[in-house]
């Protein structure tokens, strides 16, 4: 592991390459915003960034301005169309906000997600920031494993976004002198990737749909998140993925000819 | 201790009034990282900043623009000509940088600060971030107790200022977050009784026979332990319990009709 570069003084130094949390950040509307998070990962050490559907589209002469040497993270920043796109490769996804919700996903606290996150960063580990003015959509957070609360003033909550991914990259730089437990029974070694988990999700919808379930038209997306919500909790296997893909097919099978009929 | 301020919500809150750490920024010369740190410093609840011998004078008009309605420290920061002048009244004082110095001053970790500054902190504690470009000075990191050094990554270890406070910050309101708030709490208020979710899977596991799902009959028993295990490790709601309820009918309705036509 580790490849040789060079540092600001020109010292030969050993390049981290092991694997990283990915920085995911939704629909950011400012290219400040993300030259300045580039730095901020940059400078812990994090140099994996996911960019949706940035408002201003991809690349930004205002991020590269921001970015203040952090160019390879703009560079090699990978651009997507929707967050289930880019968690799709994830088997751990967090949601970074301070907002409560009403859905039934846990809380994991700074003082702990990064030993979270290095017990599962061989699966593939990711974060979503939301965008700056109205954060996360309750759509978003719903494809997340665990909400990253930080430990704010209540009384002036709302991070900056640069400033807010630069706290994540400390967190995970400070959490790399921990020495992860070897009994950690929350690990799994088999979790399915996020985008098989998205692909039963749509299956389901679709039967669901067939079978007009999704009534009131208006609950549609209340309902979604109840179903989803509880089966990205349960951080399913490849192996239960497939069970259920079967389930969805044996129960919604000839039910379409019952309705011809 | 604690006086009555309002949140961004305008619900009305106790503000901590207990000592906290004075954030001293060392002849910091952009306006605009002052007011970014004053948003970081009031993000995690740190409201005492000192300013030594700003670039551009003080007040800055800069720095109001990015305090972004931190505008209290703004007015309540003090100004000092000197180093010395601004850790007077300090019992501890930290010096933030990433600089090896040849000077004799024990370093302490971002792990460990938090801790140690609240068991000083009845006596005065106060933290130097030097200036953008050059940084401290070893005239001024002599006048520090300790040296404080985040895990940057070697290659890339220049922080904003701001950035850089913000990340203190947060180490201080990490340090504090002694009481565990509710909603950081894993364990949640309303997950559905078992027997709740075994009727639910007999529910399931009937539908499924009827549909000729297990097969061949000697896997029964292992399809239908990945069924149970994920949406047991899911700790569904009662709500999320009464969806699926609802989704099992949904997709099944129909399908008997089906084979008798």
């Amino acid at each position: 592991m580790g490849k040789a570069v060079k540092d600001q003084l020109g010292r030969v130094i050993e390049r981290d390459e092991r694997p990283q949390p990915a920085v995911i950040l939704v629909r950011p509307q400012l290219g400040e915003n993300i030259g300045a998070a580039c730095r901020g990962m940059l400078n812990f050490g994090l140099t994996e960034l996911r960019l949706v559907a940035p408002r201003d589209g991809w690349p930004n002469p205002a991020a590269d301005a921001m970015a203040a040497g952090a160019v390879e993270l703009i560079e090699t920043a990978k651009l997507f169309d929707t967050v289930e796109e880019a968690v799709a490769d994830l088997s751990f996804v967090l949601a970074a906000t301070a907002r409560r919700r009403e859905l039934e996903i846990p809380v994991v606290g700074t003082d702990v997600v990064g030993t979270e996150m290095r017990a599962k960063i061989e699966q593939g580990v990711g974060i979503l920031f939301g965008p700056e003015k109205a954060g996360l959509t309750n759509a978003d957070v719903v494809l997340a494993d665990k909400i990253l609360t930080y430990p704010v003033n209540p009384a002036f909550q709302s991070l900056n976004l640069a400033q807010a991914v630069n706290v994540f990259a400390f967190i995970w730089a400070q959490s790399g002198d921990v020495t992860v437990p070897d009994i950690f029974d929350d690990v799994r070694s088999d979790v399915a990737p996020r985008e098989e988990l998205t692909r039963m999700f749509n299956h389901l919808e679709d039967e669901l749909d067939k079978a007009g379930f999704f009534f009131p038209a208006a609950k549609k997306h209340l309902m979604q998140q109840n179903i989803r919500a509880p089966l990205t909790r349960a951080q399913m296997s490849e192996q239960e993925v497939r069970t259920f893909r079967g389930i969805i097919k044996a129960l919604s099978k000839g039910r379409g000819k019952a309705r011809g009929a």
